[in-house]
């Protein structure tokens, strides 16, 4: 993936407006939506049973977050239908492996649901990738958190699960790493206080919708893409919380809107990352 | 309607301070508190249908927001027996040509309540006012967006809507349409960027909500002054924005706070509006 | 309890990351998460039915807010597991005396679930302990609001219905009033834009469930310290908002961020209170 490809996806995204579809929780549900009109597209949050199909039919990708698990019916019936329209559709397994109930809709869902993407965290990847429990809660595991000497690890079992089900898969962490097939690319951006604020990982996620949405036959390229927008943000939120001496609560308001002024200048500058070789 | 008369419609709603009821989405449920909060009122967002008619008992006015479709018995409920308790009810349409089940459910909430206001973008107006679908999720679609030359339309539009229903009918826009019997008004306040954050629409219709809670006998003049003060705390926000250089996060906030400091001068001297003579 | 205590409640949260369930609303939801995070707490907000006792078994506390009636059945669930597993629980009775479904929802509560901390405004702590309606939807009522005079009948109705309950009493107001066994404790900080936004209550249940997580054993203390961290953040939001002449959404959004950034010191040399002694 070359570094001018970074940008050209989020220009895609402005230049498209991609209408993108959530299936998510009520937590942040609405962090979902703004980072959604921050990136230049639109949102729509629909997830009754009786519309969603529906409502899949006008839309270029769609988003399901597991966090939204009320709704796991209305994700199976969305699901599907993107799959039968070609609408891209991303996976959030938010705290899969934490209860019995996510670890199993989950499993069926990969089932049934063909994705473009799985983004979640490494408790969350390794739930999916092996079919067990783990993670503290919607947060990684300490166990799981990946550290540079568990990089190569990290890249296997995202490998594992991408070839599993075809998907390109975002495993998050202070170094994201996205897979598909044999391409692994290892991203060094972002900044610490994103795991202080609620929904980081749900707006990302989101975001990937819309780079999908944008661009649906590049999954990888889109899933960096985003992740590499959305880091690079988070590294401008950063920089203000430190210069302002404010909190968490500033830095998720400044996250979004370094989104929505972010310049293709400033991802093809900012993005450090790595393709790894295995 | 009398340049004065906007002003002393917010002076009525902080005197008062009616606690308003909203049956609205989650999306953007927390954005609508804050703004009755903002506004000197108060807010309640009980939705559920064993409670809703107890609370409708107890508040000045009813919000009905279609995006809480998960909620549609406790609308029903509740908006009947706010009739019952002669309680003036809002209505916002979200979406409401974009599904089937919210063409159905609108169409009915419309034959068996009565509504005080019905607030909707072209889309969603034009849906109830014609009983067909359109709309881009929660967005209006570009071929109902009102343009200079199209005002006449979304006037008789707007006409059309109010005769059926005998609510008055706000059809937002770049430029704003209030219609009810005879009577239309063009308002020609906001901001571009209130289309880039979620919630300006429902925020209004629970402003409307707090507006016709406080004055329940001018429906028409309650809805304009509550869009009047919203598209001028925007325009507000706006000037922050350009000056600060930040994005639709911090305009989210700015707009509230615009609203919680707007004082009865910045509206009489702000709004631009006209009579509508057909 | 000694002016240190207050302080060494915090840094015992901020040593120890106590993970906290909340079962609550959706209006609120989001700054319940983040005032968690603002506190070094982590946060996990699972409602499902199925998966709760799942949920309380990876948590160090459990927080029951009313205002998610719709999850009433899950908070019966989890709250009986947390009792058995000895994770303490809070509970938010919100506008418990609004409704017939909410009173008689935190009467069975009460009667089924032990509680550590139970924490409301006057109307809803006099709705528990006399078992009786009132209250402004979710907001106090004008004749429960507590005055200089009226503390001492705060305090029996705090103590009354903290004798009842075993659990620790907190009756929020102009002046905070903390209540167990024979102890009371009146607590003067704070500032009222408090009530100018939602969720103050709600992030303070939140919060005390992660003071209780990381003192399980000492729920008084972990109440009143709390309920000071919360307040003593309010009081420096407030200077920001008279400063910067912003409104109650950046209120909100400074209240978050002060709580991330409150020093030990801040509390020790902020905390106004006095031991009431009857």
């Amino acid at each position: 993936m070359e570094r001018m490809e970074f940008a050209a996806r989020l220009r895609a995204v402005r230049e498209r407006g991609p209408l993108v579809q959530c299936i998510t929780n009520m937590v942040t549900v609405n962090d979902c939506a703004n980072i959604l009109l921050a990136a230049g597209a639109s949102a729509t949050m629909a997830h009754h049973p009786l519309e969603v199909a529906d409502a899949v039919a006008g839309v270029q990708a769609l988003v399901l977050n597991l966090g939204g698990i009320d709704y796991q019916e209305a994700m199976f019936i969305a699901g599907k239908e993107a799959n039968r329209l070609r609408v891209p559709v991303v996976f959030d397994p938010v705290a899969a492996g934490f209860t019995s109930l996510r670890r199993e809709t989950a499993r069926r869902l990969l089932e049934e649901v063909q994705f473009a993407v799985i983004r979640g965290n490494a408790s969350e990847i390794r739930a999916l990738a092996q079919d067990k429990g783990g993670g503290s809660g919607v947060d990684v595991s300490a166990a799981d958190a990946v550290t540079e000497s568990g990089l190569p690890g990290a890249a296997e079992l995202a490998l594992a699960l991408s070839r599993r089900t075809g998907a390109a898969v975002v495993l998050s962490g202070a170094v994201d790493v996205v897979a598909q097939g044999e391409r692994v690319l290892f991203l060094r951006n972002g900044s610490p206080t994103m795991a202080r604020i609620t929904g980081s990982g749900c707006m990302l996620s989101a975001l990937t919708g819309a780079f999908c949405g944008a661009c649906p036959d590049k999954p990888f390229e889109a899933a960096a893409a985003a992740a590499a927008a959305m880091a690079i943000a988070g590294e401008e939120a950063e920089r203000l919380r430190l210069r302002k001496g404010t909190g968490n609560a500033t830095f998720r308001i400044d996250l979004i809107d370094s989104l929505f002024n972010l310049t293709e200048e400033q991802i093809t500058q900012g993005v450090r990352y790595e393709i790894y070789q295995g």
